[in-house]
């Protein structure tokens, strides 16, 4: 094999990285944090934005573009999101370069410092709300649902591809509402379409809840959360949708007309997805091979690797390869013919494993003439000699059972790995091991962080539609009365 | 009408602006010279980028994605680069903001000072060919044709909505290649992608052509562009595709093995349209009532408008509408009802003209009994009374002959504001009236020079496709010799 990974059992986070670089994923660029995203994990990232940019515009959401820089003093206006936001971001405070008149190059000039500095956007409300407060003066004009795809930058200290850089790619969506408990449901519509994305084309069983009040969003009087299972055991946030209340709009002046004449401040949803997810795919289904895309995401649904000796056989085994590939495109799939001639099949079949392309195809002169092909499934790393009559159908069918096999193990990992637990004792050392544990809590911020201190794990969410959660019990820690189970674990 | 337009005739400038805003494609934001793209405007945006993301990806480019951030040294690497942009930017010099220790709210915290200043991308040809060091090697590597879709910021000093902003939005086009005339066939190509749409879905008809060596991009051997004729008669560049020679190479040391084993420096291509065609499309077709879109740009192609007196008549008249809506929906169409029951139908009228939807349709009960409908044209702003009979197919046939009508309207424009010119004093006389003058040029920089002193005249292009321009001459300026007509204009 050309490129060796990593393990996972032998270092889980090695193995990570190796995924992600040698797979031509995503890369460290010259700049301290920030990513370059290579064009095979950019075009599996523009599958997920396309399918969710759909799913959004079905829910009555409409793209727009607002600035990347926010005036410093922004911040300042909403209290907690100063306090949750503003503190390690991009600081603009010039405009203009010069060469050095000492002969050193490209300098800052420093007559073209700015009278405000600019903050590059660590989250948009701020500067969205000020923009609504000119688009609403009348209940005409609600509900505002504006969602941009851009850039955010957050100067993490510790980074690592997708999880977490200094500027990564998301989506923000800013809902604007004349009731509460239409921004409410708004922002439970959108948590559930994020579910729905993460189940359906990540193949990703999340679990759906609210945040304690602890792990809100700055400003947010309630977070929702779709959190995963990494293979490791431990949550991964994926997605998170916040009702903001009427504090963006108070901090920034936005009141309406209601139907009877009288003024009131608007209500607010935010919601976001990030490049995280990428990360949340490499972590979730990869193996010790490689990646392991779920069809509905992978750049190449099938990879076709032809196996001949002479040119007359390369010529046969192509034109055959060439035929099924247009019936397969004629289905919407995406297929790629691997003609390089370089390089030997097993070199080949290596590559497009680490890849994590769903369906290999192989062929020779031999297959050929038996009317045959091999076909491997990327999933479960199994080979099957198949007739080719009828072949494209079978692959139609079988990267439908690709797509569900992924979700169905994922779901069982997950499983088998989350259970209710009653002991201090006991959740002191299953918590290690990597596992989600379902336990009563007080509902007091003093418990969750009493419990994180000693443990590091912390209420990974509230559960909105797992029924095994909804009973009377006791605080693990206080011993104090609960009426339901949350989720504690280990977080990226 | 609820908004009014400035005439064109009475100030050009202003009518523009008042489509910008009226129309609701953008605004300016709370941050100097950086805009709201507003959703109507947004969603033309996205058609644009929809298509000719199509036309990159025919061309076997592949998306990826740069930081938003670059090194400061970087810039002096590439000596011509420096002298051409890196001068008015966005300087990030901190990382962190801190509580005013005197309590005047959020402070740029001192101690968080970078160690290196970062500058927002003005164009990403700097940290681009960094990274491409990483992944070239070999002749096998090549050619790498990456595009990214990115904000980039340039502080400029007069702004204006879509035509110069600090922050814009935009594609930029990076290719390596192993050989001069590979890259610079490759940069034909991308400007002749850029004409193909512009003439046909923006029905812009562009004049393509190499710029003068003064005109070109910093650091370029060759810049080609389109250029587009305004109804004032100015000039817009609307896209630039650059032949890069080995200049970023050299300056990133970018080097690989040819297939004789001997190291050779890569050769290079950029390519770029940006937010700029918003303001071509705006210009170029727009009139007094408001915007004129092409159908293949409108986010609405067709609006309807119920007119009715009592409940039973608007259910009768929005059946109809809703059944038609369908017809054209399959076919591919994206169609309004404009069910609003507060705005008078002159009102909805006036608005849809504004925002340039380029057919509506107006059915009343009468037409309803007379099984007619009554079909307006953006365009030309006529009126038919239509048969229901067969109207969808109807309407999906003069959505195309809008499309082509558009162009032609356009292209009659340009063709009878652009003329030959052999007269120094005749050229100073028309060039001020809104003309494009096909004139010789002795093809120095210094009567290129002198001519833009005298009379703010460029030139747009040396022509390539145009056959009337190849002809032997004497410089309009100089009087010395000359082997073909070049482009002068006045432009924005």
């Amino acid at each position: 094999m050309a490129k060796e990974v990593t393990n996972r059992a032998e270092n889980y986070s090695q193995w990570y990285n190796d995924l992600a670089l040698k797979a031509d994923l995503a890369e460290q660029s010259a700049v301290r944090g920030c990513m370059v995203i290579k064009p095979y994990g950019y075009a599996i990232w523009e599958k997920m934005q396309g399918i969710l940019d759909g799913m959004f515009k079905q829910t009555g959401v409409q793209n727009a573009y607002f600035p990347l820089f926010i005036p410093k003093s922004f911040f300042s206006r909403e209290a907690e999101h100063v306090a949750g936001f503003a503190k390690e971001c991009a600081v603009v405070t010039h405009h203009r370069l010069m060469n050095d008149p000492n002969g050193g190059g490209v300098v800052v000039d420093p007559d073209a410092k700015l009278e405000e500095e600019l903050i590059v956007r660590p989250t948009s409300e701020t500067i969205i709300w000020n923009t609504y407060k000119n688009w609403i003066t009348s209940w005409r004009d609600l509900p505002v649902l504006c969602n941009q795809w851009c850039n955010v930058v957050r100067w993490e200290m510790r980074t690592r591809l997708f999880l977490r850089t200094a500027e990564f790619l998301w989506q923000e969506g800013h809902t604007a509402h004349a009731t509460a408990e239409e921004a409410q449901a708004k922002a439970e519509e959108m948590v559930q379409v994020y579910a729905r994305f993460a189940r359906e084309v990540m193949a990703l069983p999340v679990i759906v809840g609210h945040k304690s009040p602890n792990e809100r969003f700055a400003g947010a009087l309630d977070t929702l959360t779709i959190e995963a299972m990494m293979q490791d055991g431990k949550a991964l946030q994926a997605g998170t949708s916040h009702f903001l209340g009427q504090n963006f709009a108070k901090s920034f002046d936005v009141q309406f007309a209601n139907k009877d004449g009288k003024q009131e401040y608007v209500w607010a949803t935010s919601w976001g997805v990030s490049t995280r997810l990428m990360g949340a795919l490499i972590m979730a289904h990869g193996d010790d091979n490689g990646l392991v895309l779920p069809p509905k995401l992978a750049p190449i649904q099938v990879v076709m690797v032809p196996i001949f000796r002479t040119e007359e056989e390369m010529n046969a085994v192509l034109d055959k390869m060439h035929a099924i590939k247009k019936e397969l495109e004629a289905m919407g799939h995406s297929v790629r013919i691997d003609e390089r001639d370089t390089l030997r099949p097993g070199f080949k079949f290596a590559e497009w494993e680490l890849k994590g392309v769903p369906v290999r195809l192989a062929m020779g002169a031999r297959d050929l003439a038996a009317g045959t092909v091999e076909v491997a499934r990327r999933d479960t790393l199994t080979k099957e000699t198949m007739s080719l009559d009828g072949i494209a159908a079978h692959i139609d069918g079988l990267l439908e059972d690709i797509q569900q096999n992924i979700y169905d193990k994922a779901e069982a990992f997950r499983d088998g790995n989350i259970e209710k637990c009653d002991s201090w004792e006991e959740f002191k050392e299953k918590i290690k091991t990597g596992k989600f544990l379902l336990c009563h809590w007080d509902g007091t911020t003093e418990t969750e962080q009493a419990i994180k201190d000693e443990t590091k794990a912390t209420i990974r969410c509230i559960p909105v539609d797992t029924c095994v959660c909804k009973e009377e019990g006791k605080c693990i820690y206080s011993g104090k009365p609960s009426g339901q189970r949350v989720v504690f674990a280990i977080s990226y």
